[in-house]
């Protein structure tokens, strides 16, 4: 792990298999850390295998005194097979963002206790008895501390490792390191940025309900500009290593808890790329709700929680990502350069521009995470497990109007009340 | 050369020396290219060490049949000694970037005869009768080809490694090649964009007669924030591969050829940062014309002639750059998602739209880069070698002027006309 130009290219050796719920003990049993964690001997602990993700393989083991999971790389994208290859060392990128997570937000991701690099596995701390956000707010519960934790993982992890919170050496070398996360960042490039807006053997919808809307976004010049500036930006701006994956179904939860799992497709990009993700999957769930209503729930309430989530998210992240930049740190902005009052108020002055700037480039990307989730290939639970087609393509259609208005307006969107209000304005109005 | 990642760590091996005039033959010799292009016996060839820059040792040598350049890093900074060291990979970045140039201009760069890893230097086309294009503004020749060719080098080279015009693929390897080029960048980093406006032990200025508006420079709030805004897109913002050090000490002319030389400081960085840096290097020139001045030549027109040169530049590097885009080839803004009028339209008149970002984005980096050639450690001979300080310094004053407004006043600036007249204007009226 110490040859860090160009390790990656040695993720997954000539030893390299997929493991089974049988071959995992074998793999656990010399190590003696993992071994004292679970307790008794290999054969008393039991294995499962629950990946349910799109790319990997994921393992529970329980033994006599805890238990831990292993997750390993694939060399193919699970969800679609062995015709898609992938190659193994996106697990090198999560353990290395992993390790740079953990020092920033040590409180809000899994424990790391071993990485394999020829097995291209890790081992890491079982959350339990966390559930799946996603699965969570398909269920309409409440997580009074999520909007928190998720903005203090965001402020966190983005400033340290941005120019404003690293030193550029630092900074560099990393850069260095995570250029290499060339197909990960492809897949994003492509199914986010650039299928939903052309005709793209994997792009589905819901048919024939969205065949009008999906071909309107394949023919809006001013969205297609929008969305090819968002993907510019993703290609070109190197402001912070991002999770870049940080929807609602990579990040764990219990009511007191939250944890964020899965930085696979780690990267050095724009900073509102994972703010936009998380504020894309809350309204993804918003706008899902009526298609999860019941006699006894019509979810109305629900949603209220989920917009004034949304809402604390962001002037959380915003009040937090403005603290740790008073506090310095970083090359850019150095502090003795500003350290009189009117240097101060200037920087600061700086600093809250720079706050509405990032929220204009969070929006768009909310915008684009959304619309790709109901016209590309990979879909979402909270609209995939709405049953009637015509109901869930009215939630659809409302999610999609709402993305569309978040990419081609976002530079005149300038608060967090705006979007709230947007949001329920589409939910009350008809959908056409 | 084949091991791209990491490779510049291998660079200046065990046996890595200094070469001098004797031992350039011996290095020399061997090479079978080189040696038929000399043409005659080593002992034949005429050796003469040149380098007048601050970094590195420059051999020009000779034979019966042609020349050759030898350059070779030197481990610590020449122009200060072994008291400060520089990694000997520059000449790494420098060639890797010389190869990527060679594919977009082959006519504006040197010819590349030999890389050697070990010893830390490249053996390239002597360029002859090539004068250095500053000496030639000292002079005051005119160089007609000179906009014209400098914009072809920025719009080509710029162009061609970002992702408008090149895949993502090819882009993130490269980049992460160049994320290591760090001690360089940090240079850039101090030199630019902070020294000159913080109290420095190598700042220095034309004193006493600059020490007023050098505190000014100090004091200034919004220039600070504007610098650092710069200085954290040059951090950030990877959207080329930059040559980073283009002034015209960089740049090797006769009054029909041109060809830019030195791109060791190559990284991915702003575009902005390479074309505000020629034009800061014609306006440092421009403003030094009155110290050259003679009875028989006060350089009015020669003013002129610079002032034109530098409108041309940027109208051609303007016209070529979207005529390059109009083409396409990279991932951003891909053209089939184009592919009718109105989609064309679209996204032309967002191209448009980008040029005038790029010229804000260029105009501040002009500021930034006059600037620290008067108040940092690095001056320039067109005002160094202006001999009585008052005028010197009057020159300075003039040039310090129109920097700081370019990089407070670049986001309102929006022509290169109004950038012409700003400095006929600041050059009329009296210095205070």
């Amino acid at each position: 792990m110490t040859d860090r130009l160009g390790g990656s290219r040695f993720v997954g050796g000539p030893d390299y298999v997929a493991l089974s719920e049988q071959t995992v003990r074998t793999f656990l049993a010399p190590l003696a850390e993992v071994s004292a964690l679970l307790g008794g001997e290999a054969t008393q602990w039991t294995v499962r295998e629950v990946g349910d993700g799109n790319l990997n393989l994921v393992f529970i083991v329980k033994g006599p005194k805890g238990g831990i999971v292993v997750k390993q790389s694939l060399p193919y994208v699970r969800m679609v097979g062995e015709s898609w290859p992938l190659p193994l060392d996106r697990i090198f990128f999560e353990y290395e963002a992993l390790k740079i997570q953990s020092a920033a937000v040590p409180h809000l991701v899994p424990k790391l206790y071993h990485f394999d690099r020829g097995m291209a596995a890790i081992v890491m701390e079982l959350l339990e008895p966390h559930l799946i956000l996603r699965k969570g707010l398909i269920g309409g519960i409440r997580y009074p501390k999520l909007a928190e934790d998720v903005a203090t993982f965001a402020a966190g992890t983005l400033f340290a490792t941005s120019d404003l919170g690293s030193p550029a050496v630092v900074k560099k070398e990393r850069q260095s390191l995570f250029c290499n996360n060339i197909t990960l960042c492809k897949i994003t490039e492509d199914l986010v940025f650039t299928d939903p807006y052309q005709i793209a053997p994997m792009n589905r919808w819901t048919t024939p309900q969205l065949d009008d809307v999906a071909a309107e976004f394949r023919h809006d010049s001013a969205l297609k500009v929008a969305v090819q500036e968002l993907k510019w930006m993703f290609l070109s701006r190197g402001e912070a290593l991002l999770h870049a994956d940080l929807h609602t179904g990579s990040i764990m939860v219990t009511p007191n808890q939250t944890r964020v799992i899965d930085p696979e497709f780690a990267f050095y990009g724009p900073m509102g790329f994972d703010v936009g993700a998380f504020m894309a999957n809350l309204l993804l769930a918003y706008f899902s709700q009526s298609g999860h209503a019941t006699k006894g729930d019509d979810r109305r309430a629900y949603q209220v929680w989920i917009l004034e989530t949304l809402e604390t998210f962001w002037t959380t992240f915003n009040r937090l990502f403005l603290a740790h930049w008073r506090e310095g740190g970083g090359d850019a902005f150095p502090k003795p350069l500003f350290d009189d009052a009117a240097g101060e108020a200037a920087l600061d002055a700086y600093r809250i521009k720079t706050m509405a700037r990032l929220f204009a480039d969070a929006i768009g990307f909310t915008g684009a995470k959304m619309a790709r989730r109901i016209l590309g290939l990979a879909h979402v639970e909270d609209l995939e497990s709405i049953i009637d087609p015509d109901l869930r393509a009215q939630c659809e259609k409302r999610a999609l109007r709402m993305a569309r208005t978040l990419m081609t307006e976002r530079q005149t969107l300038t608060s967090i009340h705006e979007i709230r209000d947007m949001a329920e304005t589409i939910e009350r109005e008809p959908v056409r």
